[in-house]
C-alpha cells in the first residue's frame, strides 16, 4: 500500500524535535532509538509496517498539549495511538511521524452512579472501564472483540461497536463528552455530564474521526445498570441466505434482542475446534441474546423462537445455564483468533441495511467462487455490520493483491445496496481510496473543510481516511484551500 | 434585545434579489410585499419581532439550492424556518434577511419497514411522520409538545426532544441522514439508511446547529415498532425537592421508564383547570410512564412504586384505563397553553445532571423570592431537562427585563452544577450572550471555525447561537479569520 514520501526537512530536524520533547515530557516517555520505535511500526493490520521517527507517551493533558505544540511548531506529523488494535491501519505510522501513545493516560477520574457516568483518561482499556463500576452493578456498553486490550481513545477514534451494540448503540451513543487537544496545543471541552449541548455539537464529529481532528485525553462515558439476566439461543440453518432472512424477520418484527451474531460454516468449525462451544454442525448459525428479568427473557425468546421456526432451523437451542451461555459467547469472541490459527485472512467491515443481508451473503458466495478465495462470515447481523474474512495465503505471490481486490468489491457492494464502508473499524489506510464510492466530491469536500480548520497543516494522522492523492494535495495553508 | 444593524447595500438591492429569485422559484413562492412578509416577523418567542426583507418557500432541493446560490451571490442573509415554533427566537428575522421557509417541502419520499426508516422532506410536521407509519404499527419517537405544528427541519435544527425522550433519545439519536444545501448552493448527503458513517461524521454537528451550517431539505429518520402498551402512574409529593429526589432515586436504580414528567403546584393547578386531568392537590407531581407487554408494565411499575413509597408520596395512582392515561397526558401536554391563559411567562430550557434536581429546584425557589417573580416548573425530569416558566406582567414596565435577568441567573446555575444552557429549544437569540458561561474562548472558537467553513460570510441565520458581538466581528473573509 502506497504511503506518502517522508518530509526530508522534518527528518533532518529529528534531533531538535526530540530535544524539545524531552523538555516537556519525562525522558522515558520520549522514544527515539530505532530499536525501540520498532514496537510502534504497525497496528493489528500487520500486513503494513513502518517504524515512526519517534514515539511519545505523555502522562497528562498538559503534556499532550505541550508535545503537540512542539510538533506543530516544527511541522512534524503526529499519529495518535490507543492500544494499536486497529484492523484498518488507523494507527499505522509514517517514517516522518511521531506516534503519540495514550497508554500512560489510564486513570479513572470520576465515577458518578447517580448521574450514571464515568470520566476516564483515554488510554484506559475498554474492559477496565466496566471493571471500575461492575462492583456497583453497572457496565459500559460498547464491547469490541478486542475489549481486553483496546483503549477508550481508540474506541472514540473509530466509533467502535461490539456484539451488544444492537441494543446499546456504538461508542457515539454512549459518549457524553471529551477533552480534546488540538494540533496547536489548544485544549477544548466538548459535551459533558449532561444531555445535549449548546451551539454546535462537535462531539459527534470527533467521535469516529480517526485522530484527524485532535487527541482525546479524557472522556465522559455513559454507564448503565447491568440487566438482571441474559440468555442466548443458538439457531442453526442450512444456508447463509436463510439465516440472513431470519435476522431480517426478527428486526422487522420490532423485537430488540441485545445481540444477533451470525457465523457461517467456516467460522462455526474454526470456533468449535478452538473453544468447544457446542456449536451445531450446519451451514450458518445465529446467536440471539435477550436481556431482562426471567419473565422478560422468557417472553422475548418465545417471540423470537416463533419467528425462527418459520425459517425451518436445523437447530434451535436455548442456553440452560450461565456456564453454557459463557461457552457460547467464548466461541464467538474467539472467532478472529480461531480463524487466524487456520489461515491468513483479511477482515472487512462493511455495513448494510439489514434487509439486504440475504442478497449480499448470496453475492459474496458467487464472488468467492469468481476470485477463488474463501470467505468466512462472522458478524453483528442485527445492525447489518458485516465482517467478512477473506482467506488467503500470505506466502503465495499475488494472493494478497487478489484478496485486496475482492475486499474492495465487497465494500463497493455494501455501498451499492445502501450501506457504507465501515461499521466500527474505521477507514484508516485500508479503505481511504474507496471513499469516492461512498461520497460525492462535495460530500468529501465538506468533511475535508472541517479537517482544515482543526488541523490546517494536515499533520494529524496523515494519509488516513481521505483518498491518498487528495490528502496529499490538501497540505496547503488554509486560506488558499478554502478560497 | 439588540439585533445587528441592517446591511444598507443589501436592502438597496432588494429589487434585484427578488427578480432573480422569481426566475428560479414559482412567483407565489417569493413573498416581498411588506403586508405579507409580516407573517414571518417572529416565531414562538413573540416578545421579539422584525419583518424580513423577503420570504421564499421553495418546493424542492433544487429550488433551495438555486435560491441560496442567488442569496450568496448578492450577500443576502438567510434565515431558515421550519414552522416557526421556536421558543428561543431561532427563526427570528433580521430586516435585511430572506426567510427560507420549508413548509412546501412536506412529502414522504420513502418508507422502509424492513430497515425501519422513513425518508421525508424537512417541512413535514413531526406528528405527520408518525401519521405516515402508524397504520403498520410504527412511530417516530421524538415528541416535542409542539409536535402537531413543528417541522422535522426545525426539530433537526434544534435537536428537539419531548416527553418520551428519556427512553428513546432526542432527535440526534433518531436521525440517520440528511440532505443539506450549503450557502453556496452545493448539495451534500450526510449519513443515510445505515449505521455509522465513513470519514468525518458531520451529521451530528448539523443536528442542533440551528440553521448555521446549511438548509436541511430531506431527512432519513429511524422509526420504531410501537410498544404493546404503556401505562402512567401519578405521584404527588409535598415539596419540589422531594419529588426531585424521587426522580433521582428512580434513575439511580437503573429503571428506564419511557417518561418522567415533573410539575409543581402552579402548573398542576393551571393544567387541572384547563384539562380536568384528575391531578391531585399537592406541591409537586410526577407522571412516570412505562411501556411493554402487560407483564413488563406490571413488573416495572412495581419497582418504581416501591422506590416512590420511600419518599412518602401524598398520592400514588396507577392509570386504570386508556382513557385515564390519555387524560393524564392531555393535562401535561397542555401545560404551556394552560399557563399562558393565566399569565405572561418566559419559558426557559436548561439541562442539569439528574442528581442536582433537588438542589436546583430549591435554589430556584429562593431566587424566585429574591426577584419577586413566580416560577412554575413543568419538565422532562428523567433526563434533567428543565423548563422553568418565569411569570411576569408584560404591561408592567421593567418586568420583562427583571424576568430576563432571573432567567439568565437560572441558566448560569444550570451550567454551574454541571449542566448546560439548553435541552431542546436551542440557543437562538435568547441565550447567545450566555454562551461564554458555558464555553471557554477556545471551545467557542472551535465551533466558530466550523461555522466559518460551512458559511464563510456568516450569512446563515445571523445573530443567533454565538454572542452577538463575536458573530458580528466574525463576518470577514475566511483567510483572515482562521489565520
Amino acid at each position: 500500500m502506497e504511503m506518502p514520501s517522508p518530509d526530508p526537512g522534518v527528518l533532518a530536524r529529528k534531533h531538535e524535535l526530540v530535544e524539545r520533547l524531552k523538555r516537556v515530557l519525562p525522558p522515558e516517555a520520549v522514544i527515539h532509538d530505532p530499536s525501540e520505535t520498532r514496537a510502534y511500526e504497525c497496528d493489528a493490520l500487520t500486513a503494513y509496517r513502518c517504524p515512526p521517527m519517534a514515539a511519545i507517551l505523555p502522562g497528562s493533558t498538559r503534556e499532550v498539549s505541550d508535545a503537540l505544540r512542539i510538533c506543530s511548531d516544527l511541522g512534524a506529523k503526529v499519529v495518535p495511538r490507543g492500544s494499536g488494535t486497529s484492523l484498518a491501519g488507523g494507527a499505522l505510522p509514517t517514517e516522518d511521524c511521531v506516534i503519540l501513545g495514550v497508554s500512560r493516560l489510564n486513570k479513572v477520574l470520576e465515577t458518578d452512579y447517580e448521574n450514571r457516568f464515568i470520566r476516564v483518561q483515554s488510554g484506559r482499556t475498554n474492559l477496565s472501564v466496566t471493571g471500575a463500576v461492575e462492583e456497583k452493578g453497572f457496565f459500559y456498553a460498547p464491547d469490541p472483540s478486542s475489549q481486553l486490550a483496546c483503549a477508550i481513545g481508540g474506541n472514540i477514534g473509530m466509533n467502535s461497536g461490539g456484539a451488544h451494540c444492537l441494543k446499546y448503540g456504538v461508542t457515539t451513543n454512549n459518549l457524553m463528552g471529551v477533552t480534546l487537544v488540538q494540533m496547536d496545543g489548544t485544549v477544548i471541552e466538548l459535551g459533558g455530564a449532561h444531555l445535549d449541548s449548546d451551539g454546535l455539537d462537535l462531539l459527534g464529529v470527533v467521535c469516529g474521526s480517526e485522530g484527524q481532528l485532535g487527541v482525546v485525553t479524557e472522556a465522559t462515558l455513559r454507564i448503565l445498570r447491568k440487566p438482571e439476566g441474559a440468555r442466548p439461543v443458538l439457531m442453526g440453518f442450512d444456508g447463509n441466505e436463510v439465516a440472513g432472512a431470519c435476522v431480517s424477520d426478527i428486526i422487522k418484527a420490532g423485537v430488540l434482542p441485545v445481540a444477533i451474531e451470525f457465523m457461517d460454516r467456516l467460522c462455526i468449525r474454526a470456533c468449535e475446534d478452538f473453544a468447544k462451544a457446542g456449536y451445531p454442525d450446519c451451514e450458518a448459525m445465529l446467536i440471539v441474546e435477550v436481556e431482562g428479568s426471567e419473565a422478560e427473557i422468557d417472553e422475548q425468546l418465545e417471540t423470537i423462537i416463533e419467528i425462527a421456526k418459520k425459517r425451518n432451523p436445523v437447530e434451535l437451542r436455548e442456553s440452560k445455564s450461565g456456564e453454557e451461555s459463557a461457552r457460547i459467547w467464548l466461541g464467538r469472541k474467539s472467532a478472529f483468533g480461531a480463524m487466524g490459527m487456520i489461515n491468513d485472512y483479511m477482515c472487512l467491515d462493511g455495513t448494510i441495511p439489514v434487509s439486504q443481508l440475504p442478497h449480499v451473503l448470496g453475492r459474496m458466495g458467487q464472488m468467492s467462487k469468481e476470485y477463488g478465495l474463501d470467505v468466512a462470515n462472522v458478524f453483528h447481523a442485527g445492525d447489518g455490520n458485516m465482517h467478512p474474512l477473506i482467506l488467503f495465503d500470505a506466502n503465495k505471490p499475488g494472493d494478497l493483491e487478489k484478496c485486496e481486490e475482492f475486499g474492495a468489491d465487497i465494500l463497493k457492494l455494501c455501498v451499492e445496496v445502501g450501506g457504507c464502508l465501515t461499521g466500527e473499524h474505521g477507514v484508516g489506510i485500508e479503505k481511504r481510496d474507496l471513499m469516492g464510492h461512498q461520497y460525492s466530491n462535495a460530500d468529501m469536500e465538506a468533511q475535508m473543510l472541517v479537517k482544515d480548520v482543526f488541523d490546517p497543516e494536515w499533520l494529524l494522522n496523515p494519509a488516513k481516511v481521505f483518498p491518498l492523492s487528495t490528502s496529499l494535495s490538501r497540505r496547503e495553508p488554509i486560506g488558499s484551500v478554502a478560497a
